[in-house]
């Protein structure tokens, strides 16, 4: 066994959050001298507190804003294939009691004892993100374990987006076993729905708008629902599943709306589903100008307000989709905004859709606030920046 | 038609607030003078600004910190049986879209358009707390429209508790119509509760939980669940029907758990059922030292912080719940802890949770968040104070 490097927090940074789990450790908070330095990024090391007791072991990444990440707080545990086995079985478990089909977020990350990892699972395939140095390193032992564990065959590397470059990682895309060549079927809330795990954005499909978009079902039986900003067809396909006469699906991506237009077709309601492609703001304004009414209108933007700077132009844009959106809905209808942001909590999104909807010449109830779903655990510690946050208005009648 | 008195706010106080469908106005915003203050309690009137342009019809009271609430903006607004009957229908069809058997909350005051009543609907039987004096008056009317609208047959006013000390009613509890002589079967998440709908706590049964019953009902199959400030059996009786092996209710009220019992007993699962009689932390201890493991604990005391004097205390004593309960959760089992203080936050409560678990030994992934359920609307503007929060914590194995 090779003795892994030491490190050491400042004598004033405190280590009892560490020990009562919080999982970073900023660049900061620890004593680098060249030693330090000349730690290989994604290197394991034994983290300790001043006064040398150990914490745990830490991947070290000298590239990365948070320099450590707890992986084990036992400063002896083998951090191996078959660690990250285990850690696959425990989350697996969960998912197993909570969804009787084999398409969820398997791994989110910290939360789920692997730092920096997300891994998506598409019945017979996976997709892993390896965010973070360590797994990046290992993500050869990460893909064997998944295979063993899970019993899945085709695995994808999925090495795009924001996260990555935060840690100092290339973008790349790569088939790591097995293979596809067409989109996947993707069962979820009884719609159908195509992912493009080689193509698509983030590793192919929402999975964390699935409990929301359950709740836009209990909505949707016999309703007309506008889906803007729909990707392959999130709530549309989900309201059409339960039962609506009519869903319009809007978005920007022509490659997404043919996706979600194949998902209608194989849950057979192709003849209930219409496309918009085009700006979501510009297809509001339209709506608005033909006259359309929905019973239910649902916006799901991309994120407005990804970071802190973004934040007062992001609330201004969110208002805005809430004001154009809600003349659309029928007297006595429902509006669901949601918002993806990190840097908007949860009462600057909720104030900025209420402003909307009045400057909208509505009046409304708040009846539900819905997160992401339970396959994306979070450490309470972390639970603040939550992100995905969904709220279901009814408006006047 | 009767001319309404007129009421008009302050220079200094912000009529937009209120024209952007804050409903309530405070002592010190108004012009009080020997005329306002001859107004009787529950008498409507119209509300001006400084600039003496109606806001709207508010209802009245100077007993109250909330010395108006608005009832409708519409300063011409006839409120009678005819205006009350509108405003049930419209959360009538609300209810009757999310849910499809007759039990729920079918107003939940401010946010129903009818301030300060409550109104549970068990099938054929309606109960309603008029907690502001202009439902106290008006409560024959409110019957009428009920019965009409709503069909129910059994009407029952429920004059207690904390919100009509507030607004100086007396307690009082009258059957208004039809009658009852047994506990009601209440159906919902396909268990069946009792409810005594006039002896029993508030109106004999808590319908917010309904969602997070759901939640637990995830975990539940096959699993040992421990449903612990049980009161009728909420959590407990949900995970019978859900497929637990076993459900131990605790409570320290011994009517509360013969109707459990009662209602175990109606779905065929009085097998699986076990009550445990006594204070509640005393049962956890006495838990904890005869060794016993649960798949699934749940915690849903009452309010231990229902105030802001109350808080320092309350958070103490949900830390302690979850402090005590942790240790009965098997490895990598789940534990939900529920608060439905008002003064408790969400951050403060999960804050005070994790604390718990933390010092009970144990690490923990949250998984879930829950809140009162749709049929529990409330206004944007008062969200921040959704008194529900139902965490579901995930232990380590």
């Amino acid at each position: 066994m090779t003795e892994l490097p030491i490190i050491r927090l400042r004598p004033k940074s405190k280590p009892q959050a560490i020990r009562h789990g919080f999982p970073w450790v900023f660049a900061d908070e620890l004593v680098t001298d060249r030693r330090t330095r000349a730690i290989a990024a994604g290197s394991f090391a034994v983290l300790e507190d001043a006064e040398r007791s150990p914490l745990g072991i830490v991947t070290f990444n000298a590239d990365s804003r948070i320099i450590a990440r707890m992986m084990d707080p036992d400063p002896q545990a083998q951090i191996d294939r078959a660690w990250i086995a285990a850690r696959l079985s425990r989350a697996l478990a969960m998912r197993e009691r909570l969804f009787d089909k084999p398409f969820y977020r398997l791994i989110h990350a910290e939360a789920d004892g692997l730092p920096g990892v997300i891994i998506d699972r598409f019945g017979d395939a996976a997709v892993i993100q390896p965010n973070a140095a360590w797994a990046e390193r290992m993500v050869g032992d990460i893909a064997d374990a998944l295979r063993e564990v899970a019993g899945v065959s085709t695995v994808i590397l999925n090495g795009q987006g924001r996260a990555r470059g935060l840690e100092g990682l290339p973008e790349r895309m790569e088939t790591l076993s097995g293979g596809i060549d067409a989109p996947v079927q993707v069962q979820m809330n009884g719609a159908i729905y195509l992912a493009d795990l080689l193509g698509g954005q983030k590793t192919g499909l929402f999975y964390d708008q699935r409990p929301n978009h359950a709740f836009a079902q209990r909505l949707s039986q016999g309703a007309r629902v506008l889906d803007v900003f729909s990707h392959v067809g999130g709530f549309g396909l989900a309201a059409l599943a339960a039962g609506a006469t009519q869903a319009t699906c809007v978005d920007g991506s022509a490659p997404a709306l043919e996706l979600a237009r194949g998902g209608a077709q194989a849950m057979g309601a192709a003849d209930r589903l219409v496309t918009r492609q085009g700006d979501a703001f510009a297809q509001l304004e339209a709506l608005a100008e033909e006259g359309a009414q929905f019973d239910v209108v649902i916006c799901d933007p991309p994120a407005f307000a990804p970071s802190k700077p973004a934040l007062e132009a992001g609330l201004r844009a969110y208002e805005r989709v809430a004001k154009l959106a809600a003349p659309l809905v029928a007297p006595g209808g429902y509006l669901g905004l949601c918002s993806c942001s990190h840097a908007a909590d949860l009462t600057a999104f909720r104030n900025a859709s209420a402003r909307g909807i009045g400057r909208g010449g509505r009046r409304m109830q708040l009846i539900h606030t819905g997160q992401a779903g339970p396959d994306h655990p979070v450490l309470p510690q972390l639970a603040e920046s939550g992100y995905l946050k969904s709220l279901f208005f009814r408006l006047d009648g």
